[in-house]
């Protein structure tokens, strides 16, 4: 089977309707942009040996991986996911059953969210499998949430505990697309979903905010698997949560109330001085703990 | 120099305007869609040692090759570009001048045609280099021009000379943006841009047009490069500018006057009964040549 059979296979599993005109099959997807709503685009990929590993990871977990980290982009900036195109660099004679169980899991990623993948590019190459995902989201009558907006005096918030996703849960999380847009409604100044880890995410927003963070370490919820991970590498679990990454879990900036029963966790404040900070636990007296730089140290590729 | 330092050098080539209410630097951009305008969505790859050689083309020729494609995706829509995601995965240790080079090299094939950059994704990786682009384009008063509308009886055209490109042509075409969208008003059924060979993507048009189509072989316009090639390797150019591929020329159907005016040449004609023919040349008597079918000898990715 070739490049072009695969391709009409695709096809059959695609179709016209809602917002698209014509779906895959010609140079270009036509899509019929829903008037006032915003448009909002961008692209992740993964690698073999970065993001996943193809010795270990199912091509239906590598293709749902790759939707879901677009998927929680959407989920960061509270807006629906509408569309999405693919790219697929197949490493030579891997197979066209391979290929279709990697669609098939962008497929499972994106049809719950009514995100459809109207196109895409498939190639074969001497080299290993890199996936993309572009995708496009549109506003749906809530302004999106940028990093920027956070102000000095606000709570900081998660939606789920954090740290050891690298056991498993990098390669299977759900994006928090529902959650984002139950809390936007309520007021949320700044907000990013963690991939890069708490650490670092929580800089990005400061940055892009003007503002500073405290972390109160604490409230810092600690995942099973970063408790695991920490019994077998002696670091702390603390850490693991603080700085892992690909959690996935939304991180935001808010003043509104009622955000708990949403189930989000508050774990600081904004402060009007910049730089990231983590306050240490209280002693046994109740006396507040060291505040240190929280450094970042999540993932970050060296170029 | 890291990831986010080279996010940095990125955002500050960039900025808000036009469409484009948030540029990269959030977990998404935002625009606004010109209304009334369709949205057009397709993605292109190119993979070393398959589109490009980085032992012998220059990060900048590869940027502007990834973007070029988008572009005469573009034009194969006649539609007019707009904004662009990216991503790039880089041999670990490459350097960060060479991932600038690759960016300058998408911003000079799409500066000239008004199409921002607005995000992107880089990631390094023990393989080879791969970049992709995702385009958006926007209809801008003009239909769409389809694979499928030919009828029988059209003129089938093509926009310029064709063979050999793999000489050096296939690193630096000029996207047909404009001369699409000087054409598509005076009426084309069916266009696409000539990437897979003319063989194959005359083929396209027909099975998605439900027609068939008879080539002129005297008339199929020559590259010099298809004649170069020839004289290398004994095959007749004619086999070249057929098969070779990568000319981003467009191919169009339509029974419009005043084309060749616009440069378009008409290299045969639709017809009733499906398939795709070749008619030999004319002999020294001026008796019809031998039509026999085009068989679709041109790039396909074995899966």
């Amino acid at each position: 089977m070739g490049e072009f059979d695969f391709i009409d296979w695709i096809r059959s599993q695609q179709a016209a309707g809602g917002l698209v005109v014509t779906a895959a099959g010609d140079d270009l997807a036509v899509l019929k942009w829903p008037t006032d709503e915003l448009l909002l685009v961008g692209v992740d990929q993964v690698l073999d040996g970065v993001h996943f590993d193809s010795q270990v990871h199912s091509p239906r977990e590598i293709g749902r991986k790759v939707m879901n980290r677009n998927l929680s982009d959407c989920a960061a900036m509270a807006c629906l996911p509408a569309a999405a195109v693919a790219t697929v660099a197949l490493p030579a004679g891997i197979g066209v059953q391979y290929a279709k169980e990697l669609y098939l899991g962008l497929r499972e990623a994106a049809d719950p969210f009514g995100c459809v993948i109207v196109g895409g590019d498939t190639a074969s190459w001497a080299g290993k499998l890199a996936v993309t995902v572009s995708i496009l989201g549109r506003s749906g009558g809530i302004e999106p949430v940028r990093r920027s907006g956070a102000t000095a005096g606000e709570g900081i918030y998660v939606t789920g505990a954090l740290g050891g996703s690298i056991l498993g849960r990098h390669m299977n999380f759900s994006p928090r697309v529902e959650l984002a847009r139950r809390l936007a409604p309520l007021g949320i100044s700044a907000m990013i979903d963690i991939s890069d880890g708490l650490s670092r995410d929580l800089r990005h927003i400061c940055e892009a905010s003007g503002v500073g963070a405290i972390i109160l370490a604490e409230k810092v919820p600690i995942h099973g698997d970063a408790r695991t991970l920490a019994n077998r590498d002696g670091k702390p679990a603390l850490e693991h949560a603080l700085h892992d990454g690909e959690d996935h879990e939304l991180l935001f900036c808010s003043r509104a109330q009622g955000l708990r029963q949403l189930g989000a966790i508050r774990i600081g404040e904004t402060v009007a001085e910049r730089g990231v900070w983590i306050q240490g636990e209280r002693n046994e007296k109740g006396e507040k703990g060291v505040k240190e730089e929280l450094r970042p140290l999540g993932w970050e590729h060296s170029l």
